[in-house]
């Protein structure tokens, strides 16, 4: 097969999504097409189809690369730091960590909130970190192992997460990476609030 | 404008879902056509596309009705009961209820499980279920409210709840009613365990 247009995609992906990013901004997600897309990349359209078979692709692209790192990070987490705090530390050490570009994620969730077809995506997207989150929560409650509370607590950590990314993309002015960790320190402790004094009284 | 053929779908409703689900199941579901359906109901399939307009929307039939009397029952569970116990009642009281038809959802979580197409309907057909947790959070942890923890913990009750409902359906031998209960507990037990001693020691 021989490419007639362009650079090998394969090495510059990221580029390819950040393209789709800015054009999804700049003339609104459901107005781009592929083809928009492979000619602003200045990439063949079958190369772009080869690698994103859909616009939700591109912006759900990244959400593999961040699950590798907060895997890689969740393995490394001493034994003796409580669950949660390991899981606080990897999960903003992997956004801030040089795997994530954290200008583009905030680009991709403000997309996700608003666009039902890229929310649908989700559970296909974060199938990695789902997978994740369950290898780190089976290392720390040996005792949930093949219990409905393994998948429980892993889904409690991904939804605190997500919500907690969701919340720091669309808050209305232009936050920092410090409020990326304060949005999940916040929803970490809400989990907390679940079984704390005032719903146990 | 006039109907052809078949009974008046509105009335209806739950029995086509029910001839839908029991096709599924027979056929596979991805064999089955709106039409199948249509015909194996009786009804016009102008009729069938009026109030689904798609096989997802048939199995996900159901979660309205339940989302309802879970939000009835969260609405009357005294004050003094602790959230979570509160949550189980009102979740597993639904659920046994005349609102819902276990055998139905039973078939209905064991589809979802097992299509990505359906799972991926998920988000759009529990959206009053993540409606009526939400009220029902805010209504217990007043001091949550426009925090990202209000939806961390409504989200976290909302998967701990689904995950039960899917232990429950696919579990490998048939389970009655109190299984269900069991699985619930089990999951809620679970994020209890979030933040328990082991995770603070």
């Amino acid at each position: 097969m021989t490419r007639r247009v362009g650079r090998p995609i394969a090495t510059d992906r990221a580029a390819v999504a950040r393209t789709a990013l800015a054009l999804f901004e700049e003339r609104g997600y459901d107005s781009v097409s592929m083809a928009d897309i492979a000619e602003a990349a200045g990439v063949g359209r079958r190369s772009l189809f080869r690698h994103a078979r859909s616009k939700a692709d591109l912006v759900w692209d990244g959400a593999g690369p961040a699950a590798d790192e907060m895997g890689s990070r969740l393995r490394c987490a001493p034994a003796g730091v409580p669950m949660l705090v390991a899981y606080r530390e990897a999960f903003v050490g992997a956004m801030e960590s040089a795997a994530v570009d954290l200008v583009a994620t905030r680009s991709r969730l403000r997309l996700i909130v608003r666009h039902a077809e890229l929310r649908a995506a989700a559970p296909q997207h974060l199938a990695e970190t789902a997978e994740v989150l369950c290898g780190f929560v089976e290392d720390r409650r040996p005792e949930l192992a093949g219990t409905v509370g393994l998948q429980v607590v892993a889904e409690a950590l991904g939804a605190a997460s997500f919500a907690a990314l969701r919340w720091w993309a669309t808050a209305p002015d232009e936050r920092g990476e410090r409020s990326l960790r304060e949005a999940v320190e916040e929803a970490l402790e809400a989990l907390a609030v679940l079984c704390g004094p005032a719903s146990a009284s």
